[in-house]
């Protein structure tokens, strides 16, 4: 091991609501590696994922959909690793691990039951770079795949569109809408940098700048006959005038309101919600733990396209744990294009490339 | 025919954004009873349905949702009549009619094909009192028994919210879904007469009085483990309050939005549709007109319930042709209990009863 100390961030208080989540709710620590237990096993970080779910663990803890940390813990989040100490027969030395490894150098880990096999296991085919189980093939391809497939039931021929289409989940389900036969994707973002590479490189059919351009012109224009199936990942405003334009029958997925993650006081909510009705639509709410156990499927389906070339692995990648706390913050002000990840380590030699 | 003249309701204006419809946006006029030509038929009202779409009727003809009415016609409304004159083999003097006769006394009709067949049709087993093909066995009843089995999913067991519970499709659904199996039906209405008489008359297990109770506070007493199926008629803030108290893959049957039918200004609309994430749950919009060829399903059912003396008949019924534009502004104010039906005249004479 090449790092004596254990390197981590800390929660050091909670965002107001309202307030965007930054460096000052996060304390840089250094700790022991601590050793393996009977059972247990080390990790060391490899790469961590970001993830706007993550401004929810900055509360009180109680029993709510995100478990709060106290402040003082070390901050929860998604990572890849691999075992450099243990002493559990199943998880031997070497091996690569995907979990919740927290936004630190190492961590302890100890399985625990059905939880444990689905969303934290060994990769039995850990593929170079090791940030690529963490973005096509990690929770946001996996979540954008059924996201668009299961909840949002895309059929070929359908019109789509996808907000912040230039995120983490948003650029995989524009991709996977375009390879599952959309007949037509647009992608909504924040620049007209993002636009462009939408349109260049992930082979949507149109993108709209939310920033500049007149959204409820150029759905009208981009859907003269409607929206079949809107992956909606901001909520807020784009939300509403989407649902001003939906086709009949339309299903919108629910999957995330970064637009009103960190919004303060009164938020007003989709009053064209009433548009459900004239057009037989439906709002679906979806959560990926729901489909752990059908993870293999997705990753299956999504390497293939990768390894075919039909598939882009958007990876955007910072360097340095000590660059979290900013990772975290750019989701929520549109600095990422594809999948944030934060490489903490370099992949260990030896595996194949994807 | 006793009347010498067809007395009507005419439109004369439009309600502004947020203004209650009234009679001031009706004009009465008694203009001769038409003759059919050849392929029409002559139908005489016997009673009327007002319904909250029918203030949708009131704006410029366009291709909207609801055909807008020029000032000058007659007010569109569907009603049950007799055949008094005709001009079709098909459809001979004598026999009953329901359609969309207006608000006047005589209508000439003719076929259409589907959509008259299945919304506009001869009554093949009228019954008494002929007001009972506009209520439990007309679109209210029908509207409920769709909205609650086929976009609600009703489960057994299932524990329901239903808003505007003592209105017309309300008292039809909280009913159908007790007699369906649900473990819990808990009514939402505006008066604590109303909710007495929910639960005393039509077996709900509670009734909430949303102008005096802290609808929050009893949606968490009323439903521990939160709704299973809401069926809402309302919108607005009782919608957002019940998206707050949802159970894991609950189901929002969108019937209508009656409370913010006539708010002008700016609104808020459902900020808790966030809810439906963590909740997994969805909400439906649905529309009776895609279950028209499904319309003797729910008769046949709600007859038999009806005759078992297991469903009550909630009809609130006001005398005159007069009295329509009051009927309609009182489904606004919450003035009727039951469905609302106007009787015009008399049933004909030898029907059976149900």
């Amino acid at each position: 091991m090449s790092a004596k100390v254990n390197r981590q961030w800390r929660v050091a208080g909670y965002p107001e609501p309202g307030e965007l989540v930054g460096d000052r709710h996060f304390e840089w620590a250094e700790a022991p590696v601590p050793e393996p237990d009977a059972g247990e096993f080390l990790v060391r970080t490899v790469c961590l994922a970001p993830g706007p779910a993550q401004r929810g663990y900055l509360k009180a803890p109680d029993d709510g959909f995100l478990q709060g940390l106290a402040v003082g813990d070390v901050m929860r989040g998604r990572g890849v690793g691999q075992i450099v100490a243990s002493r559990h027969p199943d998880y031997p030395v070497g091996e690569v691990f995907v979990g919740s490894l927290g936004w630190q150098d190492y961590s302890l880990q100890q399985p625990r039951g059905a939880e444990f096999v689905y969303s934290t296991k060994k990769l039995t085919n850990p593929i170079r770079p090791l940030t690529s189980h963490l973005t096509f093939l990690g929770q946001a391809g996996v979540t954008a795949w059924f996201g668009l497939l299961e909840t949002g039931a895309l059929q070929p021929g359908d019109h789509v569109l996808v907000s912040a289409a230039a995120g983490g989940v948003g650029s995989m389900a524009s991709q996977i809408a375009k390879l599952k036969g959309a007949a037509r994707v647009v992608g909504i973002a924040g620049s007209d940098e993002k636009c462009r590479w939408l349109c260049a490189d992930l082979g949507v059919d149109a993108a709209i700048n939310y920033r500049t351009d007149d959204v409820a012109a150029c759905l009208e224009r981009q859907f003269p006959d409607g929206i079949d199936l809107f992956f909606d990942n901001v909520g807020g405003e784009i939300l509403n005038i989407a649902l001003d334009h939906l086709a009949m029958h339309a299903r919108v997925a629910l999957c995330g309101f970064i637009s009103t993650n960190y919004a303060g006081g009164a938020q007003q909510g989709p009053i064209n919600y009433r548009r459900l009705i004239p057009r037989r639509a439906s709002m679906h709410g979806f959560v990926i733990f729901d489909f752990w156990e059908r993870w293999p499927e997705a990753e299956a389906a999504l390497l293939g396209w990768y390894r075919e070339g039909k598939l882009v692995n958007c990876e955007d990648v910072a360097h340095g744990l000590e660059r979290m706390p900013e990772c975290l913050t750019g989701l929520f002000t549109g600095a990422n294009r594809g999948v944030k990840v934060c490489r903490v380590a370099p992949d260990p030699v030896g595996l194949p490339d994807a």
